[in-house]
């Protein structure tokens, strides 16, 4: 993998990079599609690319439990598995194993859990991340961290850093394949010095990106601010910074001001699925009676196939009567939304113009609250 | 709407013909995939296309309740509205309302029914069921007609073949868009001269097109090929013939000998949902443990883009983990599996060799289920 800073804009941290891997370049900033199970979720690959995605997401612990990472590797990994030929990154599995609440218990050796399919017990180790990692072949591999809950006493915030520290280097010591990049992931919860801590061991490790992770896990809005601001800048300025399972386009836009070069998450597709449309004049609920005759498409001048070609009718009534297609096409405006967002960035700081893009963004979305669009109703 | 009538096959009833519509052109025979409520389920009305469909069929009966004809019309009518350019055979509706059971009741003017949806009561008569299509703006409308169960006595046959007369006097009567085409439907249960009058009486009133219903209601396969057999013969040459709801691959083989132009079934699609796929070596459920590890395509030497791209264990892997593009794929691999058949089905008839492609294919259907197929499993 190589990381290419092409530009940086004059008046805030946002760059503009490029990441080469052997299945191809990602323009960065970049927005990740989650493909959680070997696939994104309602679209063929070929549609995933043709929105704009450089790089998708897989999530190893969900490939791990099912079909399992032995089977991928077999059947030529996950790339050919899925059909999917571009890069792709698999996170560590580490993040999912949290969530799992009661059914984990985690100690310096790894994380012994219960698979949420059929309860069956598992460990995952560093050392077993990377090698379910590498049977997958993804481009970018992610190190296990401990992630810790909101809000976290300064002891079990250190604890689970220091045990991130551990892990880290041990995740760079199993690691074999040289194809395949592996990037290390600050922990350090809401405490700056100790995110600072966080950084400083990571780069003594050496690794091909930095991960900001442990933000987005329940905290207000400006603390995730706050704490983002003290850690980006800290990130060594030659390799990726990626900022895990953020998030909202607002949250996107101030990453990439903070110097943030990749983002994922889940919200545009799930969204989709659940009938909930961005906008640039706001969010669009689409099972709104409001939208019953509504023969406008869901974002006027957008140039995604399904608002070239439906309008918010014919969406509403596909929602409506549980339709397949309505997923499909709901996901396919969501992540042409996202997706040309970050075009739209991209251009911005290539122009050296980020910070005012910026400023009309959030006005924009401010103003779309009060406007009468269905921002309030979710 | 004009039908031409291609050529015979020398053997048997078999022809190959040709129907053009105000939206395009029908090669026939043809098979129609089932657009219920405005999408053929899982699909872009663009992949339909490039799996060789020339027209699709709506369902009166849904659209009507949901979103309502009226708005349909409003926003341009049912082509605009689902982005399907192309030819659309609307049915009357009769047979969802007939298929409602105690939800319905019949009589002369037509039949009182219940929504499945809300309870909310309707009627729906022949004047009505054309209105309706033509708000929809279909381009082959269907007469109502009273579908009756197997068995029925032939005084309860005989009392339906005359409400289906009647009604059909009144949907031609009723018609007023000279762009529309109208078919007449055939009843007259089991009985052969009951059928034979059912024809006749149609003939008298004339349609562009004549279709036989009231068949696959339960009764053994003899017994509808029987029926068909006896039937078929009997409808006018020079118009189009429709064998409504039919069928399996073997059932519109059989259709197809008996000189049948056109078919519609939910078969293909509502199987690959369930995981059910079509080839030529026999079905394939495909959450089957066999597959797990099967890197071969669904079928090979198949030319559909499920099959160019993806292995059984991949599309197992997403069945057994309930992704919506198990549903899509699968559905892809299907509907091309029946629209080849009827591309070859028209070059056989073109070639003059029809009989022995039927014999064949029947062969070789009899043999997969012999030789380990999931044939049984279903």
């Amino acid at each position: 993998m190589k990381f290419e800073l092409i530009t940086k804009d004059p008046g805030c941290e946002a760059r503009l990079g490029n990441i080469r891997t052997p299945h191809g370049e990602i323009r960065t900033p970049a927005f990740m599609p989650v493909g959680t199970q070997g696939t994104v979720k309602g679209l063929l690959p070929e549609q995933v690319r043709s929105l704009g995605a450089d790089i998708i997401l897989g999530n190893t612990y969900h490939l791990y439990l099912r079909p399992g990472h032995s089977l991928i590797a077999a059947l030529g990994g996950l790339h050919k598995f899925m059909n999917w030929q571009g890069p792709i990154l698999t996170d560590s599995g580490g993040f999912q194993v949290y969530s799992l609440g009661a059914l984990r218990k985690i100690n310096d050796d790894g994380a012994v859990f219960q698979s949420h399919i059929d309860g069956s017990k598992h460990f995952l180790s560093p050392e077993k991340t990377v090698e379910i990692q590498e049977a997958l072949g993804s481009d970018i591999m992610m190190c296990l961290d401990e992630c810790i809950a909101y809000p976290a006493d300064r002891k079990s915030a250190q604890e689970a850093l220091l045990r991130t520290t551990q892990w880290a280097k041990r995740c760079r010591e199993g690691k074999k394949n040289p194809e395949q990049a592996l990037f290390g992931i600050v922990q350090g919860s809401f405490y700056p010095d100790l995110r600072r801590q966080g950084v400083e061991e990571l780069m003594k490790i050496g690794f091909d990106g930095y991960a900001i992770g442990g933000l987005s896990v329940g905290e207000p809005k400006e603390l995730m601010l706050e704490t983002l601001a003290a850690t980006a800048p800290l990130l060594p300025k030659e390799a990726p910074r990626y900022l895990m399972g953020v998030g909202t386009p607002e949250d996107i836009m101030e990453g990439v001001f903070q110097g943030i070069d990749m983002f994922d998450c889940v919200m545009p597709t799930r969204c989709a699925r659940n009938g909930l449309l961005f906008t640039n004049e706001g969010k669009v609920v689409i099972r709104n009676a409001r939208y019953r005759e509504d023969s406008s498409p869901v974002e006027s001048g957008c140039d995604c196939y399904t608002c070239q070609n439906y309008s918010r009718a014919y969406l509403r009534h596909l929602y409506v009567a549980g339709e397949i297609l309505a997923m499909v096409l709901n996901t396919i405006h969501n992540l042409r939304y996202y997706l040309r967002l970050m075009e739209n960035i991209r251009e911005a700081i290539k122009d050296g113009r980020f910070v005012e893009f910026r400023r009309d963004f959030l006005a924009r979305m401010v103003c779309a609250d009060g406007n009468g669009s269905d921002n309030n109703v979710n």
